[in-house]
C-alpha cells in the first residue's frame, strides 16, 4: 500500500504536474461564481460545468451537473476500489462570496496571481482551492497506479455561501447515489502551517434582515425634523437594544440551549489559544472585545454571537443631504453553537426586535438563511485515520479544534447519512476569506494533496 | 403706479407668456446642477450660464457668471428706476440636491413634466422654480412699461445645497456691487395655497460625518465574531447615546444657548398649528414623535434637532454576506435655532461622540457644513410692504411663520448687508423637496409672479 501512495505523492510533487495543477486551479478561480447575486447565475453554472468537464477528463464516472431548485450540484465518482473498500465522499463548494476591486483588492479578484507563495483570488482558499486538493489526490493515484485505495465520490455544491438552501433536499433524494462510509470536507483552516488541525465543531447560523419604515418617502429634515421618528435612529435604538453592556446578547432565551463547555473541552480549546496580541495583529483592531467570561478562542469558536453584517439608510454619497430617510435596514447574523436551533433563535430574535420596535415606525424582520451547528466526536476511527494521515502526509500530529465558521451541511450530512464528517482544513487564519485580497498558500495546496493521498490509504480497510 | 403693475400682471397672465415662462423654466430644470457631486460640476456651470444668458436676453446689465472658490454666482442688475428708488436684491440658488430615478421617482428627475397642475422635477420648487418668479416679474414690467418701480439686482448662487461655503466671502468682497435696501428670498413654503406666509425665522445647521474604524479589512464573522467589536455595532451604540429616552438630544450643553420661546411667540406659532393627523397624512408616518414639551409646529420650526441623514456599513446588496465590516459611518445633521452657534454645536457633538467612543474601535468626526440660524423682526417696513403685496397680488393676508429648514445665507445677508431679508416662499409643505418626485404647483408659480410684481410697487418710495 505504501508504495501506491508514495508514487502518487511523487506524481503530485513533480514540478510539471504541480505547475499544471496550479494552472488548472487558476482557470477555476477565474470564473466569478457568486451564488448570492442573481446577476452571476450564468457564471455559477459555468463554474459547475468547468469542474464537471475536469472530472470527466480524469476518468470519473457518472459525472453530472445536477439540477436543484437553485444552483446545480456537481457529482462524480470513481468506484474502482471495489465494494470491499470504504467509500470516501468529498464535499466542497464551487461558489464564492462577492468581491470587487473597489472593496480594496490589490489585484482583480477574479484574475488569480501568485505573490510571495500565495494565490490571490476570490475563492482561492474558500473553497475552490481546498476542494481541488481531493480532485488532484485522486488524479495522482489514477495516473500512477491506475487505481486508488478507496472508492471516491464528489459532491460539490454551488450554494454554500448562501447557506445551502437546496443541498439538504438534494441529499435526501440522492441517499443511494451518495452512500459512503466517511465524508471529508476541506473548507476550514489550521492555526499555522506547522500545526495541522481537524475541525470537529462548527457554528451554525441564523441570518436575518431588519427593515425600519417611517415616512412614505425621504423627507426634508428641516421641515419635519423633530416631529418624525427618524427610521435610521429607530433602527439604531432597536439594534442597541439587542446587546447588554457586558457584550452578551440581550435576547431573552438566546443562551438557553447552549451546551455548556466542560472543563475538558475548555482545556482542549486552550491548546489552540488566541492571544489578544495575535488577534490585534491579524485583524488590526485596537483591542479585543466580547464576553469576559470566556477566552478569545472560546468566544470565536464555542460561543454564540450576533454580528451586524450591514447597515444602510439615506444618503451615503459625497457631501451633505439633509433628509430624514424613508427607511433604514440592517443585516444581522448570529453564529450558533450546539445545541442551539437556528429557527428557534430566529423566533427569539424576531420577538425581541418586535418588542423593541416603537409605534412611531413599522419594522419588518425577515429570515435570510439558517444553518445547524455541528459537533462530531473525535474518537471515531475515520477521525483517528485522519490523525495518522497528517502524521505521515503533512509531517505533524493534528489537534482537534472548533471552527468558528459555519458549514451548515456538516450537520446535515452527519445526521442524514449517519457517517462521520472529517474536516481537514488547509487554509490559514489570515487567508482573508470573505474579505478583500483573499489568498491561499501554494505550499498548503501541495501538502494538502499529499495528505489527502495518504488519507485515502489510511481509510482502506475501515469499511463500516 | 397701479397701472404699471396691472399691465405687468396682464402680461404675465397672458396664456402665450405663461406657457413660454413654463417652457423656459423646464429648460432650466433639465440641467442636473447637483452641487454636492463633483461629477456634476460641469452641469452646475451649465445651469449658471443658462441663467446668465436668460438675464442678458431680458436686457439686464452687468450680467456675469462670477467665480468663487466653488461653484459660480450668477449676477445681473437693472437699475433703471433711478437712485431715488430703493434697490431690491433677489437671492436664490440654481443648484439642486441629488436625484436618481431608482430612488423612487415616477418620472426621470431631470425631465420635467406637468401632471395635475404640478411640475415634477428636481429643483422645481427648490429653488429654480421659485427664483424664476422674480426674473419673470421683472420681465413683465420691462416688456410692458419699459421700466420698473424699483431697481433690481439678482444674486443667484450654486452652492446652497452644500451650505453656501463660498457665498459669505463673495458678499464680503462685493458689498458695493450688491448694495440694496431689501433682500427678497423665495425658497420656502406656505401652509396652503390660501394661506400665504412670510418666513421670518430659519433654522441653522451643523452637519457632521462620523466614521468608526475597526479591523483593517472586513473580517469573516465566523472566525472573529465574538472577539472583535463590530464597527457597525460600535456606531449604533454611539449614535443611540446621543439621544435621551424622552427624544431630547443627549449632548451636554446642546440646549444652553437656545432662546426660549415667549408666550407671544408660542401663540403666533399656534396660529400655524400642525396637527398629528396632518403630519401623518403628509409624511405617511404611523405616529408623531419628539419632545412632548413642545407642539409639533414648535418641534419642526422653533426647536433644535439631531437627525441621522445616512448610515452605511458592510454589505447591503442582495443575499447574506457574513462579514464583520471594517468600518461603519453616519451622516448627522443638527438643525439649530437662535441663538445657537453652529461651530460650538460641532464641538459639543464631537466631544460627546468621542466620550462615547470605546477603546475597541477608532472613531473620526468630521464637520461637513454649518449654517447660522436667523430670526428677522416682522415689524420692519419692508416686511409690512410684503404683507400688502400678498393682499393685493395673492388675495390673502399672509401670516408670519418660522421655517424649519436652513438658508444659511439669510443670517449672513442680514448681518453683513444690514438690510431686512424678506422670505416670500411659494412652495407647499408637500412639494417633496429633497425627496423623490419633488413637485411645484403651476398656479403657485403664476400667482407668485403677480405677487412679486406688486411687491416691487409696494417697495417703491421705501428707500432707507
Amino acid at each position: 500500500m505504501t508504495q501506491l501512495s508514495d508514487r502518487a505523492r511523487q506524481y503530485a510533487r513533480a514540478p510539471a504536474n504541480a505547475e499544471r495543477f496550479l494552472a488548472e486551479l487558476f482557470e477555476f478561480l477565474r470564473i466569478p461564481s457568486l451564488s448570492g447575486d442573481p446577476a452571476h447565475a450564468a457564471d455559477v453554472r459555468r463554474a459547475a460545468e468547468w469542474l464537471a468537464e475536469h472530472m470527466r477528463g480524469l476518468g470519473l464516472d457518472k459525472v453530472a451537473v445536477m439540477e436543484t431548485a437553485g444552483h446545480p450540484v456537481v457529482y462524480g465518482e470513481w468506484l474502482g476500489a471495489g465494494p470491499e473498500q470504504p467509500t470516501f465522499l468529498v464535499y466542497g463548494h464551487y461558489d464564492v462570496v462577492p468581491a470587487a476591486i473597489e472593496d480594496g483588492w490589490s489585484t482583480p479578484p477574479f484574475e488569480p496571481v501568485v505573490k510571495n507563495g500565495r494565490i490571490y483570488a476570490r475563492g482561492a482558499t474558500d473553497d475552490k482551492g481546498q476542494l481541488f486538493i481531493h480532485v488532484k489526490a485522486l488524479e495522482s493515484y489514477l495516473k500512477t497506479a491506475g487505481t486508488a485505495p478507496v472508492n471516491v465520490k464528489f459532491l460539490i455544491e454551488g450554494e454554500e455561501e448562501v447557506s445551502s438552501p437546496n443541498l439538504k433536499p438534494f441529499i435526501e433524494t440522492h441517499l443511494d447515489l451518495l452512500k459512503a462510509d466517511v465524508c471529508v470536507i476541506s473548507d476550514s483552516s489550521m492555526p499555522s502551517i506547522d500545526r495541522p488541525a481537524i475541525t470537529h465543531s462548527l457554528r451554525g447560523m441564523t441570518y436575518i434582515e431588519v427593515e425600519v419604515h417611517g415616512p412614505k418617502q425621504d423627507l426634508h429634515s428641516g421641515f419635519f425634523g423633530g416631529a418624525v421618528h427618524n427610521p435610521a435612529l429607530a433602527l439604531v435604538e432597536i439594534l442597541s437594544g439587542l446587546y447588554n453592556p457586558d457584550h452578551t446578547i440581550a435576547v431573552p432565551g438566546f443562551y438557553d440551549d447552549v451546551a455548556p463547555l466542560t472543563p475538558a473541552e475548555r482545556e482542549m480549546i486552550a491548546r489552540n489559544d488566541l492571544s489578544e496580541a495575535s488577534l490585534k495583529e491579524i485583524t488590526g483592531v485596537p483591542a479585543a472585545w466580547g464576553d469576559a467570561n470566556y477566552t478569545l478562542r472560546e468566544r470565536v469558536s464555542a460561543r454564540p454571537t450576533l454580528d451586524i453584517n450591514g447597515l444602510w439608510s439615506g444618503w451615503s454619497g459625497p457631501g451633505p443631504k439633509t433628509i430624514i430617510p424613508a427607511k433604514a435596514g440592517a443585516k444581522l447574523s448570529s453564529r450558533l453553537v450546539a445545541n442551539q436551533n437556528p429557527h428557534k433563535i430566529y423566533e427569539l430574535l424576531k420577538a425581541r426586535i418586535e418588542a423593541l420596535a416603537p409605534p412611531t415606525v413599522r419594522v419588518e424582520v425577515r429570515l435570510l438563511t439558517t444553518g445547524e451547528p455541528a459537533l462530531i466526536p473525535f474518537d471515531l476511527p475515520a477521525m483517528q485515520a485522519a490523525v495518522r494521515a497528517y502524521e505521515r502526509g503533512w509531517g505533524a500530529t493534528p489537534t482537534f479544534v472548533r471552527g468558528g465558521g459555519s458549514i451548515p451541511i456538516v450537520a446535515d450530512i452527519y445526521t442524514l447519512m449517519q457517517i462521520p464528517v472529517v474536516m481537514m482544513g488547509y487554509g490559514l487564519d489570515d487567508d482573508g476569506l470573505h474579505a478583500p485580497n483573499e489568498s491561499y498558500s501554494v505550499e498548503m495546496f501541495q501538502r494538502g494533496i499529499e495528505t489527502a493521498i495518504v488519507y485515502m490509504e489510511e481509510l482502506a480497510g475501515l469499511k463500516g
